[in-house]
């Protein structure tokens, strides 16, 4: 009976979580460490990114029109080591390194069965009310949203798989073909992992725009072969863009194949679609503060642009390892600070503090 | 010597053409009769549908950043006969009947070379400044856009190829399906043909709204199977919707394949994205008056619904051509008036006063 | 408890099983009436479609490299009505009529995980060894792989839902457009119903070949626009096309947009891929006899045909149900005669004798 | 008059061509400068490519159905100088280099009006009988086919961007997406092209066999992540593959995303489909020698694989030029030996003595 979970994780009963008790406020929780179900594992969590979204709740206590009611555990980038099986599962074993994709769908609805899942009604996702996050020391997952990491990815990199899915959705939704012109709008983690991306996919060149200057030398180094700066700062956190018409007439003229809209202002999008050719695509992941964007759909109409929005990934994760792996993608270049499960709270702060606190990473076990 | 010129049209040396002259006014007058260049035709009209667009020209003397400055004439949907032959000219021959695919492009540029010739910069369009349109009894023509027409499809449906491309293409884009459930909004003559060719195409769904409850009979007469009045009647001419909620409520719940909107309304808009299930694409026709339209991206992004825009259409005369002469689509239903070249000023008038007077036909030759 | 499976099949402990026990030879066996696992119900089948597989399995004893070790229950075309449900299940009631889409795959892997769950290497399909199939009085079937039929849809067009879901998945495969010309080599079962999807479609003309001109007339019925008989029939049961050249020519003439090959024949997808216009579609859906079938890749190439094969279908069933139900498909056309359980393997004969027994049908409760 | 073909040649009358004169045999002619036509430029012709079909014309005197008569000037992979401008040229001046993309279309036929103007059955294509080639000091060449080469890409290199565009159009039919592993067979100029347009459109593997082991160097040079040899060299001058069955067991184990066939060979093109997951795109580029290849189409039935051909290509030389001048594709590193307008017929047996001699270049002005 080598497999048992009794036999990997001996005698602990119960370990830490970092709960979010009301608004702005972490409280350390010990909680009963959970069993894993039919297909899934326990898995020791190793590395956690801090995402805006986690932000949000912990700020603003709702995203959209979700609210949060009452505790919950925030986190959802997530790697780990297995520490023991459920029964059925066949393909893991205890030890091995996983990346946790943080949405397990219910494998039966039409979304599902198409293969988007990610659309799935009744998907139950790490951090979005009411399924606890991984800012926790143990979590259980089904086996096939584990996915085993090579030796040389790091538990760091393993996390940021997440953000680099939703980044090689928005370039497979955009069909980046070899040659293509990209604009992407908005420097934040995920603007710099679509350049990142979108280099990798081939694009001869990929320009970047910020309202904040002080983050385009990290679009650089992932990738942008030119970056503009949008302007005065008075934007949100991703980096609103309000260009000058300088700036605008720049991008204008841009005749770009595609545009990765990242920023999540309506400024931005204005002048990216203005910046494609007849025919280009465009794909929106930063999300509005808004319930509604004025959109210029004479532009759309007269050069045929093809507008459409990300939610969240399906089936990126095999891609996210490879480029991992390969190095195509360096995602340890993000990382801008650890802390520890008793330093959530000082770490959701991080970015608020310093635009340049790109991707701060929690350690459960340090 | 056989197809010469002068042979054919004999010595008339002129003939009436229709001119907008100034702002709501159309003068006859008489014009010398073109000589076609090499690889065009001279075409003898015989039938010009009238489209919202002469009715904007004739009535606003703009549409969008389009100004008209001077002398124009209108109409764009025409048909006629094969009068005599330019040089080089050898698929046609006099006395053919042809239908007239209304912009010529560059064939060079980027746009043309692949085969997105829509959108190319320098397309000469019928009744788009400075081009002249095809009120009048004779034009010339570059022959591969005069398309032959079988005998057993009238002048009228010949000429109203022109809208029923529209359609197609609007359909094309949509990427609709056998099987499909799909929603139109706005039932004017765009909206009515949009509904035959989804339903041609196989949609086994086809939702119409509209403002004007009087136009819905003809949704459902072009194949409509159900039919949503979207209330009170305060919107544009191609039937702006706001809908009371329980029409809101109707429309939400339809989970629809395909949206394609046809009234340019932005109300028809939104209900019409909410009314789409996840992963289904929205395709807008209908112009709106407005710079920039409110939309809500967060239902793009949370159902990832890919929306475009339609710019007219290319190559899809060979496809309208059969779907005309199969009688999968009835053109000729939607005719509701015949004017002569001196009534084209009350066949433009015609619509604005009859909410039912969907297609005037000019008849040149009358 | 008004769920519960003993409620409903009252004290009935075990039910009559057509078993094929040898080659050629099939035996009515008494077995235990199975019980529902979780998310799985117990269907009462009323009627089971006989396939060229079926026949291939009780004649041949072996489709390509599967050989048929032991017993094994046939018929995997199946509709029935709901008698119990297994934990969990709740979308279906007792009483519910359904049709069993036959293949259950393991929602797991990556081919399912992306939509492609016909290609689910363990997928479990009725009639494929090791499982049993449908010529049962009884059999258990997971929950969302049980449609419910709409009243007006008979049990016999619910079995054939499942080859209309052949059909229908190879028109997808094809990218039907409306006023495409569509030519399809094989007018058996699958012919004659692709021939019907591919009208419904929108196809603007459907030309139907087969060696057996004694079927063109019912490839008429279905919406064949043209038939083509291609000469002395010395082919398998599905048509084998070795046309003459006249045939042939008038064939290559064709410029067809789409081929859609159904009889399985080397020369008739010969003379289809000769038959299209470059850019073209071309979908096998016949099986051959052979391992290898010589193809004119130098016509592939010249043309940039694509072509590729199906294998079952995926996410088919909903669809095919809407064109059952509204009209569009007459799948009660093709059934040729119906049997008793007792009547297998007469039913299994019935096709071999009478190139017009098209599609027996046995009626389990008979 | 700045722009005058006679100001710009000067008073040269005659310039020599390198003519096929009959198979096996070269000679120099000296032939009138021709006069460029409406919208065409003379080019002074800096450097052109041996491609294997010139060496087929040169020795076999046929490729295919189509056979040469009487005198042929080969050579169709060229780049060179604008001398001269004929009328209405608007975007070229004299002096600029350019490299030529060889077919130039008819502009009117449906393929051309669809974008696929490779497909043009009356497109004029370099050294394809009856039209002559460019081994000559001088060609006519229609503007938009002259495409401007920048300041850093060499002449060598602006002659095979037409090979170049051949392995990028052979990329995006087989719709690469980044992350996929690519297997490549065949190892000459098309296949490494092919290899290092793969790389470059973020494949993470790309695999590249080939019979003749000696040419694996040069493909892990282009950017292969992993070569084999594929056994004894039987086969033609592009790498005929015949797999011993341990590299035949570990192509099949790869599941790749995609197939290019690069070798023209039965063999190849065998393994390769068994090396591919489901759903995968399998591109034939490689011209077999047999009319016919015997393909198991079972193999693509089972797993649902798209095949496809192509033939040229269209649109690709912006995207050629860009991969060129970023360095993302490395052309000069391809060239093997530079020859006089006087060594044609040596350049042209050079591949056939060293499987080395990937790509000589005929400089027409040296």
């Amino acid at each position: 009976m080598p497999r048992r979970h009794a036999a990997t994780v001996g005698r602990m009963k119960s370990a830490p979580v970092a709960v979010m008790v009301r608004l702005g406020e972490i409280e350390i929780e010990e909680r009963p460490v959970p069993e894993p179900g039919p297909g899934q594992v326990l898995v020791e969590v190793s590395a956690v990114g801090v995402c805006g979204s986690d932000v949000h709740w912990f700020t603003e206590g709702r995203i959209g029109e979700i609210v949060v009611n009452g505790p919950l555990v925030l986190g959802h980038e997530a790697a780990g080591v297995v520490r023991a099986l459920g029964p059925g599962v066949s393909r893991l074993s205890p030890g091995q390194r996983v990346a946790l994709e943080p949405g397990v769908p219910c494998r039966r609805c039409r979304a599902c069965r198409s293969g988007h899942y990610n659309l799935c009604p009744d998907i139950r996702f790490f951090a979005t009310p009411p399924v606890d996050g991984a800012f926790a020391r143990y979590v259980v997952h089904d086996e096939d949203f584990a996915h085993p990491l090579p030796d040389h990815v790091s538990d760091d990199a393993g996390a940021l798989l997440e953000p680099l899915s939703v980044a090689i959705w928005a370039t497979w939704k955009a069909g980046i073909s070899v040659g293509d012109r990209v604009l992407v709008t908005g420097a934040g983690p995920i603007g710099l992992l679509v350049t990142a991306v979108a280099k990798a996919a081939g694009a001869v060149e990929v320009v970047v725009s910020d309202t904040q200057q002080v983050r385009l030398p990290l679009a650089e180094k992932m990738g942008a072969t030119s970056v503009i700066s949008t302007g005065a700062d008075k934007g949100n956190g991703h980096g609103a863009s309000a260009p000058s018409s300088d700036t605008a007439g720049r991008l204008r003229s841009l005749g770009a194949d595609v545009l990765i809209e990242c920023s999540g202002a309506a400024a931005a999008l204005e002048v990216g679609l203005r910046g494609l050719r007849g025919g280009a695509r465009a794909v929106v992941v930063g999300m509005s503060s808004e319930s509604h964007t004025p959109v210029p759909l004479s532009v759309l109409q007269r050069r045929e642009i093809e507008l459409t929005g990300t939610f969240r990934y399906a089936n990126t994760y095999p891609t996210a390892i490879s480029l991992a792996s390969s190095g195509a993608v360096q995602l340890d270049e993000l990382v801008t600070g650890h802390y520890g499960l008793d330093q959530v709270a000082t770490a959701l702060q991080a970015g608020r503090q310093d635009p340049l606190a790109v991707k701060p990473v929690v350690l459960p076990g340090r």
